[in-house]
C-alpha cells in the first residue's frame, strides 16, 4: 500500500538542517537562503536497459540512481543540496522492492550531505523504473567570489584534455558502484581554471565530441595516454571479440569520470600539484577545427568517430 | 534518437529569465537569489493508472503531467519556478510521442511564467511514463514578510473546511483539463490567514483525512453543502450503478481544488470577499477529536470512512 510505504520512509529519513518542512506534505520546503544559482538535473534508469532487475540486489539500483545523479552534479562543480525520487514499482513485490531502492541511496544521500525531499511511488503493471532529480548550489570559481558551475561550452583551441581516473569496462560492476566525482570537482574547479567540463556517462569519446560541439571547436585525442582500466582488459580478454581494451575505454560509457579541459599552463600546474587523490592524465589538446581525432605514435592523426551509449527509438 | 530529440527541444523551449543555462548541459543553472525558501515537489503518472494511452492525444498527457505538479504547488501557495521532466518512453513511435507531450506542456509552463529546465529522455521496452519535478517559490503569507508556505499541519479544532471549485466525475475530461489553482492559492494565502491547505488529488474524503492526521484533529464534512460538480451528475447518471453523484464528489479524485483550514472569522471575511473568481464553499468543521465525520440535515452525525485513489501493491 502507498500510505504504508510512505510512513515506512517517513521514519527512515534523515532529517536535514536544509529540509525545513520533509516527506509528507504535498511538497517539500527547503531553506535556500545562501543559494544565488541554483543547479537542476533529472536521470531517469529503467529495467533492462540501466540494470537488469533479476539480476541485481535493488539495493545497487537505488545506489546508482543516485549516483549518477550526483554525477551530472560533480560535471557542474556543484554542491548537493536536494533530492526527490519517483519509482514506478511493478505490482507484484514493488513495496519491498521500494523499501530496498531506499536502503541502497540512502547511505549515499548521507555520505553526500543530500536532502531526501520527497518523493512519489506508484504501482503499475510496467517494469521497474526510477527517476531521481537533484538541485545543488553552484559553487564559486577559481579566482572569484560568483558562481562559477562548469560547463560543457568553455573549451578553447590550446586547452588540454584532462581525465580523472580510468576508463572502460563498467560493465562488470563500476557502473554500480563507482564514486562521483563531486569532491574532486569542487576542488579542481575552485583551485583551477577550469574552461569546461562533464561526467563521462556516454563513453569518452562521445562525451568529448558534447563538449567539442559545445564549445565550437575540435580535439585531438592521443590514445597512447588514455587510462585504460583494469576492468577494460578483463572485459576485453573475456569477451575475446576482437575488441581492444582501448576500444572499451573509448566507448563504453558509464565510467562516470570528468573529462576536463583547461589552459596547458593550469593543466601543468594541476599534474603537478596532484591536489586530489584520483588519477589525472592529459589525453589530449582541443583545437580550432571543429571535429573528432585520434592519435598514436604509431598511426598520427586521423577521424575519431565517437561511440557510446545512445538511447534508440525505432 | 535521443540526441535529435535533444536538439529539436533546445530549439522549442522557450529561454527564461532564471534560465542562465538551459538543456543541454549535465545541468540547468537558474538564477534564485531571490528565494528563501524553495518548494520541491514531484509526480509520475504511468500508462494505464493516470491515463489509457491508446485513447487520448498524448499532448494531453503531457498537460496533465504539469498541471498535476502545478496543483502540487498551488497547495503549499508557491510561485512556479522550473520543472525538469523525466520520459520513459516505448521503442516504437517514442519520438513523436515525446515532441507531443511537450506540445502539450510547453503552453501550460508558459502560462505560469515556469522554466523548463531540462529532463532526461530514455526508450525501453516498457510503457509511457513521465516524471515532472517543480521547484517553487515560497511566499509570504497573511501580515508576514517572511516565507510562508501553506501546509497540511496547521488545521485547529473550530477552524472552518473552505472548499475551491466543484468536485467529483473528473474522469469524463476534468482530470486531463484543470486549471491548478496557483492564482487562487497565493491569494487566498496572502489576504487571509489560511492554517492549512492541500489539493484534493485522492478525493475530498480522503484528502481532507490527510490534513486531519497530520494536523492531530479531526474533521465533521456537511454532505447537504459539498459543492458536487455537473460531471459528478452526469458520471452518476451514465454509471446508473447506485452510486449517487455526492458520493462521485467525496471519492472520484482528481478535481485539484483546495482544501482549506481557516477560522471562522476568515472564512466569514473570505466568503464576504470572494477574492478569487472560483466557488468558494464552507462544508464543515474541524474537531478535537481525531477522525473522519459526515452529517446531514436527515441523518446527523456519523463516520466518514475515506475513500479515493491509491496506488495499490501487492
Amino acid at each position: 500500500m502507498e500510505f504504508e510505504l510512505i510512513e515506512h520512509l517517513r521514519r527512515r529519513i534523515p532529517s536535514h538542517s536544509r529540509l525545513l518542512l520533509g516527506p509528507g506534505d504535498d511538497a517539500a520546503v527547503l531553506q535556500m537562503a545562501d543559494i544565488d544559482q541554483c543547479v537542476m538535473t533529472v536521470d531517469l534508469l529503467t529495467d533492462q536497459v540501466d540494470f537488469e532487475l533479476e539480476k541485481v540486489d535493488p539495493r545497487r539500483v537505488g545506489r546508482k540512481a543516485l549516483a549518477v545523479n550526483l554525477s551530472d552534479l560533480a560535471a557542474m562543480a556543484a554542491e548537493p543540496v536536494a533530492a526527490v525520487i519517483s519509482l514506478a514499482l511493478p505490482r507484484v513485490g514493488g513495496l519491498e522492492l521500494a523499501v530496498k531502492i531506499y536502503e541502497g541511496l540512502l547511505p549515499l544521500a548521507e555520505q553526500y550531505d543530500l536532502a531526501v525531499a520527497g518523493g512519489d511511488t506508484n504501482s503499475w503493471d510496467g517494469p521497474l523504473a526510477l527517476s531521481i532529480t537533484l538541485i545543488g548550489k553552484a559553487l564559486s570559481g577559481h579566482n572569484t567570489e560568483q558562481p562559477r558551475p562548469l560547463r560543457r561550452d568553455g573549451a578553447q583551441p590550446g586547452d588540454r584534455i584532462i581525465l580523472t581516473g580510468s576508463f572502460g569496462g563498467s560493465i562488470l560492476g563500476h557502473h554500480f558502484d563507482f564514486t562521483p566525482r563531486i569532491r574532486e570537482a569542487i576542488i579542481l574547479n575552485q583551485k583551477y581554471n577550469l574552461h569546461a567540463g562533464i561526467d563521462a556517462s556516454d563513453g569518452l569519446s562521445i562525451d568529448l565530441s558534447h563538449i567539442v560541439k559545445e564549445s565550437g571547436c575540435g580535439a585531438i585525442l592521443d590514445l597512447d595516454a588514455v587510462p585504460v582500466s583494469k576492468d577494460a582488459q578483463r572485459l576485453a580478454a573475456q569477451l575475446d571479440d576482437g575488441s581492444t581494451s582501448l576500444e572499451h575505454a573509448l566507448s563504453d560509457g558509464e565510467d562516470f569520470e570528468l573529462i576536463l579541459a583547461v589552459s596547458p599552463k593550469e593543466a601543468q600546474r594541476m599534474l603537478t600539484d596532484r591536489p586530489v587523490g584520483v588519477l589525472l592524465t592529459d589525453v589530449g589538446l582541443f583545437v580550432e577545427e571543429p571535429g573528432l581525432w585520434q592519435t598514436d605514435s604509431q598511426h598520427g592523426k586521423r577521424k575519431l568517430i565517437p561511440r557510446g551509449w545512445e538511447h534508440k527509438f525505432d
